[in-house]
């Protein structure tokens, strides 16, 4: 090893769910939404504004931040947004988990968090979901450097009432609580109605699943004024200008449409308790969803067979090899055609 | 103070240039190119491909690495991309600064330096520039952490020669030497074909500037391998999904246009130098610029008043309150029509 490598930060870097991309698949690996984004958004990206291409951005992203701020019926001050909501996790991470004390967050959860940790170097503690995938929130009330966790959680899909979401915030005060609400718009409660109350409270959404956008990358933030006044600062202090043009015109027009945006919901909603009533008929037995994916298993199929089996006939789903849920997959609800050659497989394959 | 906000991560932000928005603005305050981008860019916008907006983007960014490796004439493994060189110097500052020595940097340059050493607590020391703003070669021979400096450098447009950028990598071997090349493209030799001697030289470019796309955000880095592969493991336990699929199919675009790449620079040098006869003749001195901008000063008029005159007349220019370089200005070179309007200004206010 050269010397320069000594002062190299090694990590163990995050592995994103493979993006095969085959003209016959069917995708049911990363939980993109199976619906293009709201029509608004391929217009406008049809009239592209040549001048703003070669101008820098509006760092402060006004346009979508206003956008959202209207939508959610808060302060523009009150919003934050950054390229995807990975990116406004890590900001957050960076800028709020700085204490001595490790922060806490959900064992089976989504497994980038251990990486931020690790790359910031914030001490943090993994607590065990109980036996039925479900965060305990006594296991949240002790000291610690602060707290995060999805909700619904991933990838059980599993989601907390609002009043044990608020349970956990109100024993907290003194460090800020995250609650990552990427899949909150498939009938699961947002915790935004709690950020007045809350001055501590960090509700992160994206536009990648109830949007169409992951390819957009978009994701924001909202609490107090406060809170994203710090998060602005550390943002500002590691890339000024984000978000780009396109980013900005498509994002406004996705959270325009809310009409489009209910439909979509609503009909992937739909599909998901159709897929329930019909996977629970093969056998298979999952948490309750309230996302846009199921994390299904199989008392006779091992998940692990399955998952190469599904592979091999171009259907892409997701497994993970851990402790406690590699008889599990998660399964992203597509369309009910894709869905239908999913139910076809399962169905010759159990045969 | 609240108790949560004790383990905030407390920042001096870098502040952005303005970006005003008005019709019958000059901006020549951001250095931004003052033509449009590629005609492919346009051209791949208005037929988006709407599947890919629903998707995550290549997490890898191929297409755009493999056209940098084949524009650069490097292996894809030695290319990394980022939202804009200060993402990639971000990442950098993350990945190979973090020694107990301080890093050396320009005491004038680019103010992002001291502002990610502050936000990722990096020891840093600031090298004065010699009476002619030049880099003193041999103040970077001393032990030190890492070293980073923009050649041309800004805000002062003075390029060193290749000789002198070897001799401090040269001296360097046992820690990562940077070299910022956003302006690299009008007129300096770039360090790009160091890159193969030595294994710690990490060369980093923008398409803000000599490929007019500000507007989306995207810079790159080139090295050896091993250099990347750190870069990119650090970059994906940060985000793991940075460019978004419009980035992508631009930069492509960007960098395959090597003639219309080369049609604007060749302008925007021409006019540059025609800036030179012009300001010199009207009294003015600045350092020789191999840039896309000039950094001026007069004996009888201070810069900060004439700042604030061309501002009321909707030019806009940079005005850095700094010690020894409070009374210049640093002009991006516009288009001819843009320059001449500058110039019709100053003669008026000289008058």
């Amino acid at each position: 090893m050269s010397t320069w490598e000594e002062n190299v930060r090694k990590v163990t870097p995050y592995t994103p769910g493979e993006q095969p991309n085959r003209p016959q698949m069917i995708k049911l690996n990363t939980n993109e939404n199976p619906y293009p984004p709201a029509p608004g958004v391929a217009k406008v990206l049809r009239h592209p504004d040549e001048d703003a291409l070669r101008r820098y951005p509006d760092p402060a992203a006004s346009v979508l931040v206003n956008a959202l701020a209207e939508n959610y019926h808060v302060k523009p001050e009150q919003v934050f947004v950054g390229v995807g909501s990975d990116d406004v996790l890590a900001m957050a991470f960076m800028t709020f988990f700085n204490s001595e004390k490790p922060i806490l967050f959900p064992d089976i959860s989504y497994s980038f968090y251990p990486v931020w940790a690790e790359e910031f170097r914030i001490p943090h503690t993994r607590v065990a979901l109980d036996e039925n995938f479900c965060i305990r929130k006594e296991d949240y009330y002790g000291e610690n450097g602060g707290i995060v966790f999805p909700n619904p959680n991933a990838p059980t899909a599993l989601a907390m009432g609002l009043d044990d979401v608020e349970d956990i915030i109100r024993h907290n005060p003194d460090v800020v609580v995250i609650v990552d609400e990427a899949y909150v718009d498939f009938g699961a409660e947002s915790a935004l109605k709690l950020v007045e109350k809350y001055e501590n409270l960090l509700v992160v959404q994206t536009f990648s699943k109830s949007r169409s956008l992951a390819g957009m990358r978009i994701g924001f933030a909202i609490g107090s004024p406060k809170l994203i006044k710090y998060l602005n600062d550390v943002k500002y202090s590691f890339n000024s200008y984000t978000l780009n043009q396109t980013s900005l015109a498509c994002g406004v027009e996705a959270v325009k449409d809310q009409a489009y945006f209910n439909e979509t919901r609503t009909r992937i909603m739909k599909t998901r308790e159709h897929a329930k009533e019909v996977l629970g008929e093969m056998g298979f037995s999952f948490p309750d969803s309230k996302a846009n994916f199921l994390f299904i298993t199989h008392p006779d199929y091992p998940a692990k067979e399955l998952f190469q089996a599904l592979r091999q006939k171009d259907i892409y789903v997701r497994y993970f090899d851990q402790p406690r849920i590699n008889n599990y997959l998660r399964v992203t609800i597509g369309t009910d055609e894709q869905m239908e050659a999913f139910y076809e497989f399962l169905r010759d394959y159990m045969r």
